[in-house]
C-alpha cells in the first residue's frame, strides 16, 4: 500500500504511521479526543469504546484505525470500517487530531490517507456524520475542504436543536 | 409497563412477550428472519450477531428485544436501542415476524409494543432504516402504515441502485 509523502507536515519532525491498535491508545484517544474541546463525555466515551472494542474483537469489530505518531506518541487518529450490508460504503467514526497538533495539516493528511485505505479495501463511498450545530462548523468546514458533500440532514436528531449531518464523498 | 391488548391477535390462540434473550434465539432469530424472504445471507448474519452481542454484553450492547412466543415459539421480535450521543433517539434495528404468521398483524402489534417499550426509556424520536428497492415497498408501506415518516434518502448507500431510507416517527 502507498501512502502519502509525509513531508507534508513541514519542518524536520518526523512523524510515523502505525495501524494496530494497541492497550495505550484506550488513554491515548481518550486524551486526544478530550483535547480537542468538541466532544462532550459521552461522546468521548463512544471514541473510547471503539478502541476497546477493536482490541476486543480485531478485524471483527469493523473498526480499523490509522494513528499519526510524533516520536512513538500518537498525536491523532482516524476509525473508519465498512458499513454493514452495503456494498462498498464506508463511514469515517472518528478522525481527530490533539490541539497541540492542531494547523499543520495533519488532519487533511489523515483524512487522505483514511480515503486510500478505505479504496484498497475496495470502499467506494465515505460517510461522515456531525452536528449541525453552530459550534460545530469548523468540523463541517474541515469536512467541505475535504470535498466531502452534505447528503442529508436530519433535524433534532442530537437533541433539540441540534441536527446530524450526513456528508458523503464518492472515491 | 402496560402493554397494548393480547387479543389484537384473533381467535383462540395464546401469545406471550419475553424480554430477556436467550440463547435459544441465536438460532431462532436466523429462521424467522430467514423465513421472510427478505434478507440476504449477510444481512441474516447481521441480525444474529445482535442477539449474540446482546447475550454477550447485556444491556452494556446497547441492543433490547422483545419477543412475541406462541406455545413457548418466538414467531417475530423487534431488536431496538438507543443512539449513542444522542438526548432520546432511538433506532428500531429489526422487526420481523415469521412468514408463516404473517399477515396477522402481529408486525404491527410488535412495532406499538416497541414504540412502548422506547418510550418508558424517554425515547422521543425512533428512526427505522430500509432499502429504497422496488421490492421493499412491502416493507416500506408497512413503517407507512405505522406513521413513520420519511426522513431522508441516501442514493446509492447499500449498493448500486440500492438506497437507504431513513423513516423517523416523533413519539
Amino acid at each position: 500500500m502507498s501512502f502519502p509523502p509525509l513531508q507534508i507536515v513541514s519542518g524536520e519532525r518526523h512523524l510515523t504511521l502505525r495501524y494496530d491498535v494497541i492497550e495505550a491508545d484506550v488513554t491515548r484517544v481518550r486524551e486526544i479526543v478530550e483535547s480537542t474541546g468538541f466532544f462532550h463525555p459521552p461522546e468521548v466515551d463512544v471514541a473510547v469504546e471503539l478502541v476497546e472494542e477493536r482490541l476486543r474483537r480485531g478485524d471483527a469489530s469493523g473498526y480499523f484505525f490509522a494513528f499519526v505518531e510524533l516520536e512513538g506518541m500518537a498525536i491523532g487518529y482516524s476509525c473508519y470500517g465498512p458499513i454493514a450490508c452495503t456494498a462498498t460504503s464506508y463511514d469515517v467514526y472518528w478522525i481527530a487530531v490533539h490541539r497541540d497538533e492542531q494547523k499543520n495539516g495533519i488532519g487533511r493528511w489523515l483524512m487522505t490517507l483514511t480515503e486510500q485505505l478505505i479504496r484498497s479495501r475496495e470502499g467506494r463511498r465515505i460517510y461522515v456524520e456531525t452536528s449541525g450545530r453552530p459550534d460545530y462548523l469548523p468540523t463541517r468546514s474541515f469536512y467541505e475542504r475535504c470535498e466531502y458533500v452534505k447528503a442529508a440532514e436530519l433535524p433534532e436528531f442530537y437533541g433539540d436543536g441540534d441536527s446530524k449531518v450526513i456528508y458523503l464523498k464518492v472515491l
